[in-house]
């Protein structure tokens, strides 16, 4: 199929999956997850052999484990098809309904995106969460992904086509496209007449090379530079927790906090406080010349250390006169995902929720929150950093937009 | 001032502006309307600048129409920014607020978008007016008009900026690009650095330059191809009322009714009724065979009039054999805008209101009131095409965004 056949018919069955009923749909997400598991040895098979060339393509450890599936994951695939069956359908939801004075009913419904198009590395459980969260939310989905995956791609989707044929469903409500070439990839991000939006999930690199080149509306996802700020009038001992936590509970995600801001008159208490704690994990500590003055251990951090996302066991380390210097601090370096203050005091806590510029702002809480599960939005497609159609963790409901009905009785324009 | 500068301060004035009190934006917005007035002499001797240049070009008589200014329209220009001080603010309206089985109380609550760019052609109102509606929100915003109103605009950008220096506010919450060539325009939709959104307004040409070569998020506004489909059941002296008020109330605006979709069971009766009603106002009929069979005066359509928006004293007409047809080829052609349905049937009725596919979708209305003051939203930034962030008409809503807020008292990720 070509790419505009692709879309061709992505577009085409977007209009009949808008209309289909909740209960449809969750029956069609049962069926999927059903065939999933009783055709796992076909994916399974496929899976080794992209593994067998990602071995031979001297891939590391960490990218091959991400690439494997198992038994297991594949059962926790279907079981994740199972719990979106389970959520709430935003889709048909009427937000708003007014009269106008000349008699119009002018109302606003949820309604789904249409097309969504997904651009994604080589883990191949996204094929089947992405297209879990577009089928329920009412979308058609065109799955693109890493090269490296594309036996485990093909034989996930089959399975899902095969699941929506035997529930009487449409099975274009996928299509994966084959051809993994830059130069397919470059041409699908300029499908303008069948996308209606385009969502990269990956590196930094790849959401950068969606971002320019795309000429579909984007949701940029991901990258995540966080800070937490020790205030003057902090808990300590609740700080050191929290960067704890938010450093090294999970390193490579983008959640995870990538640099400590600390008010002068906390300095001298905390930064020994958390140098020992952060010792445990082996975290090296990358500070400006005052905190460096204070703890001579710590390395000098340069200019690109402010602005770096590590996603490592490291964390820059700033000290700051005041709350003001905090905030235009962090405004300044930050990519805008989440930010957290520790603080005792009602105004700085009040004040960095408010002139904070990112997606999530904490008081007192690990920036490790800002997930979709955690949110208690029972699923998750990403993260967006941007501020265009969703900010934030984003579930069904960020995968719907509107349309406004109007009734009328013979109303002309005077 | 180069680009980056102008973008440096645009992102550095956001944060102040997105902070500030109504109160303070009303005054400001007041103080800019008593700024235009007052400055008068030199915003109209700029514009004659404008206009003796465009006679020179040879600017046509409706072009130079919609780039003179008058005491009157610079009047309504600054009653515009007083009725918008009168709009409620939309910034700092916390939507929901939950509490998580953790303790967490996680809110979201509504706050600017930032830095906006507009890209717009020869209307120098659309500068006091954009800016209205980005101050009112708490955007900063960078505008870039045409070369042909160069001269005016940069005389209402002096005045407005005069009007927030006057009023003790910060001028940058406006900023012009005085460099109008072509390559200052496309590296200006290559600021993702410091603009948020970039807002299109013009003619078709425009927006499609801005759409295929900006990384910035853009939200597409405009083109309609608009429908009127009138069913088997429609009240016929309706359905010619509310078919010539679209075509023909104002014909060269974006909700204009631009084809017309009749049933074949209607269609015998209703050609001959909209030919005489249109010809009032000697508008062209093109048909396709079977139209044109009824009403050998129609012209014959080609495949071409089918997706297009004339703007002009043209309408397309086509019969179908059923509301099925009647939706599949509205949603084939149609550009998203406004279509509607004129029926006593309330089955057809929901059923063209679910499955037709655009921003605007009526029963038994005119096309006509997709427009953000006939909504009621007391102000309109543009009309979106597109289904990301906002579709339909924008607001001041429109142009903010959300961002989540976390009260915790300690809260770690197990």
């Amino acid at each position: 199929m070509t790419l505009q056949e692709i879309g061709q018919k992505a577009k085409e069955v977007s209009h009949v999956l808008g209309i289909l009923g909740t209960e449809e749909k969750n029956r069609g997400l049962r069926a999927v997850a059903d065939a999933l598991v009783s055709g796992q040895d076909g994916i399974l098979a496929a899976n080794e052999k992209d593994m067998e060339k990602a071995r031979e393509n001297g891939m590391s450890q960490g990218l091959l484990d991400r690439l494997k599936l198992t038994p297991a994951r594949i059962e926790g695939m279907a079981e994740g098809l199972r719990q979106v069956a389970d959520l709430e359908d935003p889709v048909g939801e009427v937000i708003s309904m007014k009269q106008r004075p000349n008699g119009l009913m002018i109302g606003q419904k949820r309604v789904p995106l249409g097309v969504i198009g997904m651009i994604y590395e080589a883990r191949p459980n996204v094929t089947a969460d992405a297209f879990g969260l577009c089928f329920k939310s009412g979308n058609a989905v065109i799955l693109k992904g890493g090269s490296d995956a594309i036996y485990s791609n093909l034989a996930i989707v089959e399975q899902i086509r095969k699941g929506l044929s035997d529930a009487g469903l449409p099975e274009d409500a996928v299509l994966l496209i084959a051809d993994t070439s830059r130069a397919v990839t470059r041409d699908f991000m300029k499908l303008n007449e069948y996308v209606d939006v385009l969502i990269p999930r990956g590196g930094a690199g790849l959401i950068k090379t969606v971002v320019e080149n795309s000429t579909i509306p984007v949701i940029e996802t991901g990258t995540g530079n966080c800070h937490i700020y020790v205030d003057e009038t902090a808990d300590l001992s609740m700080a050191a927790d929290i960067v704890f936590n938010a450093k090294t509970q999970r390193i490579g995600v983008c959640n995870a906090c990538e640099s400590l801001v600390v008010h002068k008159n906390a300095a001298e208490k905390f930064l020994p406080v958390i140098r020992e704690r952060l010792a445990q994990k082996h975290v090296e500590i990358r500070g400006d010349k005052r905190a460096c003055a204070i703890e001579p251990s710590f390395a000098e951090a340069s200019e690109e250390d402010w602005g770096k996302e590590y996603l490592d066991y490291i964390l820059s380390c700033r000290i700051v006169d005041s709350l003001d210097e905090a905030i235009s601090h962090i405004n300044r370096y930050s990519t805008g995902h989440s930010e957290a203050i520790v603080t005792k005091d009602y105004e700085s806590a009040q004040r960095f929720l408010n002139e904070i510029d990112s997606a999530a702002v904490y008081v007192n809480a690990s920036t490790r929150f800002t997930d979709g599960f955690e949110f208690g939005f029972g699923a998750e497609i990403g993260i967006s950093t941007q501020k265009l159609h969703a900010r934030g963790p984003m579930g069904l409901k960020e995968l719907t937009t509107t349309k406004y009905i109007i009734y009328g009785n013979g109303q002309v324009r005077p």
